[in-house]
């Protein structure tokens, strides 16, 4: 196949082609294949080669398109490939970057080649910016917001306007809105390049800025600025300290990953998997995130185990006792998770005028009561009918009622407890909440049958 | 307290004050206090009113501002107000929306209604575009876009682009990109705000668009529009019918929502909620939402108590046997979650190299047989010096790594058969499977049990 005829493609047959050019250091065909390709595609293909590969594919390509590829690298990989560059090379596709995406791969670096990158960083104001936002922690507005924008003066008029947006076009990539801030820097408001775009030169931004602006603070949580973002419909947030000076400004591409690694880690806690972990990391990894929550849910079942081992003198005489702990359990363990992600969902989705405590729970009681009355009912048919045993039946019913209230009691207070606490409260839905409602379940189930059968 | 002092605040008091005025017909307090607040605020302070006491306000405040808080209501709010009003009054706040937002209302009245709002509306052409849209399946590109977009033909300078700008100035709220077509309407490139506010008024639009724009067609599914904006980092993406022309654009705000409701749903599927029900919906509807799954729950209890059943004998002689069924079924019933967990997240974020299925189960069985064998020891040492039964110790750690990769077996092929069906793999983690683990678990620790103990 000559070079003339292959086409940049995800796929395993291109990507051997690149790993044999890289072999034989053929640069043409990479040139040849890859220019042109969005840099999101390139690192897409570059997440399934060595560290030393993607480099050699990095040396090949311009220094721009590179910058973009290393932002979009999968994290493992950025790493694995950042450690094979010169600081003074990082620092070259650093420049290329954003302020905030620039700070992300910065922070990824050991503390000493942070600081030979940013001292290799050839535009003062560049490192300067660097060095600002790496004060801020990365889950705050501080943390997101990039120093890219354009700023104009309340006192100039649109030329002067147009004058800075051509001094900083190539920088800031998208505009959105132009800010407009006072002699101090003060945000006062701000200016949609449609307004500049259809007024004359020579009209005052003060007469035609819009000042009714919506502002974050630069240590507001990330989560709110995502809360807010969505919110108001911005595409665009700026942010200012506490003086109310301009520091920054927050746009959605940022939030969208905030929202989305958000549901991901709210996802993992539900199911029990410990750190950030994925389908294709190692085997080791992958067992040392699972492994935990599975040693508490065998703490859990030998606790469990336990429990039952004090009611074995009734076991003994009822054998039939022993069938109906799993269905118990079951009940329990579902219903607990059903209230708890209710109350989660509802945490997520603050409203201004969140219902109390006591109406919480008061309505929790409602529909756990309905819902355990009826599957006691269900379950008790099936115990006669089965089993002939008429205590049985009301063991079981009642249980259910008993496990289904605690389940849900325990369910939708968790949640609201870890809130306050400050705990993520999708942990409530995870395996330990679930653990303990198994083991209360066996107890409740146990003692009922020791009290109504002996 | 005078009428001046009170300021819109989404506090009880304010809301207090609100319906007062609404009972007492008091337009002034509602105009003094509402005038200039977002509408987005608004609509959260509506939610808690009654549907007669919101069209009150609706009357009071501008059409343009209500048409935002009509986008901004909950579902349900929404439904009740609209019911509301006349079909000439639902028309004119259609007129005051993006055409997106438009159909997305109006979707959801009667089919009577919907004609007759349609009838209604005086543009000729607000009530095309409404028309055009509808026929798009609302989880389809077609369905997310909007018509509302500034296209400039390619043989126009920048002086005609602008003046188009201006027309429709009132209609685009946020511009983002002009896109450039050819004079049969096809999708030739765009031309970034930037570039306009940068070049002379006759400087030709073919000489300085970029030919480079990504855009996706009316059918694509919306999640995967969400997926195609995300990687690409894209704040707005033209809409192509199959012959390249281009019919629409849709915005990041959009598919913000899409993103947001994805992961909701996916939550919900996880814990067992069969329909969108939220916390604060009524008793029933939380009650209807959670039964089907707690019904499932319970025949899989019965079917659990029926596999003990089988072996009623062996638990008969040995009562000891009985305590550790929970240990074995929430074991299974995490490692499971965790299982599929993991391989729907993977499903999620779809890499161009997908691993394949043998792979993926090989991986599985090597993890599954790692956790299994140290839970397996850590649980036999237990068992061992607990009731120093050295049998049951075999029998409770023999069945644990079995079950373990069974359970990552079902949890990892189930959602790969789900997304092969086209249904939301996220099922696979919800209570169905922990379900049918917890059979195939007790039924497994039986078996052996009965196996090693007779």
């Amino acid at each position: 196949m000559s070079n003339e005829q292959v086409k940049f493609d995800l796929s395993k047959e291109y990507l051997e082609l690149v790993l044999q050019a890289i072999e034989k250091r053929d640069k043409n065909f990479i040139h040849q294949t890859m220019d042109g390709v969005d840099p999101a595609d390139i690192s897409l293909l570059l997440d399934e080669v060595d560290a030393e590969e993607a480099k050699y594919v990095f040396d090949v390509l311009n220094d721009e398109v590179v910058a973009d590829i290393i932002e979009e690298l999968e994290d493992d990989t950025r790493k694995e490939v950042i450690e094979e560059l010169e600081p003074k090379e990082i620092a070259i596709y650093i420049e290329e970057m954003e302020s905030d995406d620039a700070v992300d791969v910065i922070s990824e670096l050991p503390v000493k080649t942070r600081e030979q990158v940013i001292a290799a960083i050839k535009d003062p104001q560049t490192a300067a910016h660097i060095q600002e936002l790496m004060r801020y922690d990365e889950d705050c507005a501080g943390g997101l917001m990039a120093k890219e924008m354009i700023v104009a003066n309340i006192n100039w008029n649109i030329k002067q306007t147009i004058a800075e947006i051509r001094r900083q076009a190539e920088n800031v990539e998208k505009i959105y809105s132009v800010y407009v801030v006072d002699d101090l820097g003060k945000l006062k408001g701000k200016v949609s390049v449609k307004t500049i775009i259809l007024k004359g030169d020579n009209v005052k931004v003060q007469d035609i800025y819009d000042e009714d602006v919506k502002s974050v603070e630069t240590f507001m949580d990330e989560e709110e600025v995502a809360d807010f973002m969505q919110k108001y419909d911005l595409v665009a947030v700026p942010v200012v300290n506490l003086q109310g000076k301009l520091v920054g400004r927050i746009t959605i591409d940022d939030i969208v990953d905030v929202i989305t690694e958000q549901a991901e880690e709210d996802m993992q806690l539900m199911s029990g998997i410990s750190s950030d972990v994925e389908e294709d990391d190692s085997v080791w990894a992958i067992t040392k995130a699972r492994f935990p929550w599975l040693l508490i849910g065998l703490i859990g079942g030998v606790l469990g185990a336990w429990a039952i081992g004090i009611f074995e003198g009734p076991l003994k005489e009822n054998t039939a006792l022993a069938f109906f702990i799993p269905l118990v359990m079951a009940t329990g363990g579902n219903v607990g998770i059903q209230s708890s992600t209710l109350v989660v969902q509802s945490l997520a989705n603050k409203s201004a005028f969140e219902e109390s405590f006591a109406k919480r729970i008061g309505k929790m009681f409602l529909v756990a009561f309905l819902t355990g009355v009826v599957l006691a009912t269900i379950s008790f048919g099936i115990v006669y009918l089965w089993k002939g045993e008429i205590n049985l039946g009301y063991v079981v019913s009642i249980s259910l009622v008993c496990v289904v209230m605690l389940a849900s009691f325990m369910g939708t207070s968790t949640p609201l407890v870890l809130d306050k606490l400050g705990v993520n409260p999708a942990l409530a839905s995870g395996p330990f909440i679930t653990t303990t409602n198994d083991i209360l379940g066996i107890i409740v189930y146990l003692a009922i049958a020791n009290l109504l059968l002996s």
